[in-house]
């Protein structure tokens, strides 16, 4: 018997959601993948078809989760840059809120600053499209005057602080995240928009 | 026999150089603490009383490579404060520089900008004392208009990514790293000077 497509889309989001209830329960490194197929009620060898590791799993609820948030600001754009990139961020971290309790050791491990050789293929490919989006709001409001290795370095390096402070912001309704990607977001627009940089030659390392 | 003082920081010192000359040849993750003894003409168990683990033995290097930047850059204070944070990363770097074939991963391992359990205390040590260093050197150009969480968290992020870049920047002389590290700084002083954030209950998460 052929398992159909909508079994494995259904069979998948029950592997998702058995996941996410026992990393939040116990915590993301307490959790097996023994527990989870358990719990699941798929046999661990089937499991593994889905996803290989239970960062894999979790790596894929925050890709959903950013991806989603993606879709929410679509609606939304057309502020000034820096609203607009407030709201994408913002839009991105209330789509995370769910996964909050277990996301730090995840990001910690799939979403680094550092190159490395073992990229986490579903980590690599949200950090990717997270800054093709990123890349589009510049776009969307002129050209950037720092070079795009610089932009995107310097995006990337202020989004992981924010996202590694947030993970474990116990202040109310995360008002101390709040300002930092008020901060973050002011700071960025000011780099790319010129006022920053550029005396040449100056420096030397 | 009671083994001397002296005796000591002389093992400790040959562990480290061997283990530095392995780490350059064959990279962090493929040389053995056992390599390591074997090159020092240590007993397993003695290296072991030296240092825990090779991150451990690679940290000490960071940490005492960005002691001597720090002394190095304390001559040389005065400038602008955008001028001596970038003199004090530089001196860093310069420092950093013959580690640089194996950093990556020991970085990325030891200086996250995510919370942790299991924090190498000699990576947290230094990463705390770069980031007093730097606050010394805000304060002697006056106070700081972000509150501290905030540019402690943004120098942190941006630090750790010229950190991440510059271990994999192939361009001349890092050229690509010292525009880096240039927006970066002047960046950071934007946000600390006041001209950036804190327009307040706009923007909600």
């Amino acid at each position: 018997m052929r398992i159909t497509e909508q079994a494995k889309q259904q069979c998948r989001a029950r592997i998702l959601e058995k996941a996410s209830e026992l990393f939040c329960a116990r915590g993301f490194d307490q959790t097996t993948t023994r527990d989870i197929a358990l719990a699941a009620g798929v046999a661990a060898g089937t499991m593994f078809n889905y996803f290989p590791s239970k960062e894999t799993m979790a790596m894929t609820m925050v890709s959903d989760a950013l991806a989603a948030g993606e879709e929410e600001f679509r609606g939304r754009t057309g502020g000034e840059l820096a609203e607009d990139l407030f709201g994408f961020i913002a839009s991105g971290l209330r789509k995370l809120r769910p996964l909050r309790p277990f996301l730090g050791p995840v990001l910690e491990r799939s979403l680094s600053p550092f190159p490395r050789k073992n990229v986490c293929p579903v980590g690599e490919a949200a950090r990717q499209r997270h800054l093709d989006f990123m890349q589009q709001i510049l776009a969307s409001h002129g050209f950037s005057s720092a070079p795009d290795y610089v932009a995107t370095t310097i995006y990337w390096s202020l989004y992981l602080g924010v996202l590694a402070f947030w993970t474990s912001d116990f202040s109310p309704n995360q008002e101390a995240s709040q300002a930092l990607v008020d901060y973050s977001v002011r700071t960025f627009v000011h780099i790319i928009s010129g006022s920053a940089g550029g005396d040449g030659g100056e420096h030397v390392l």
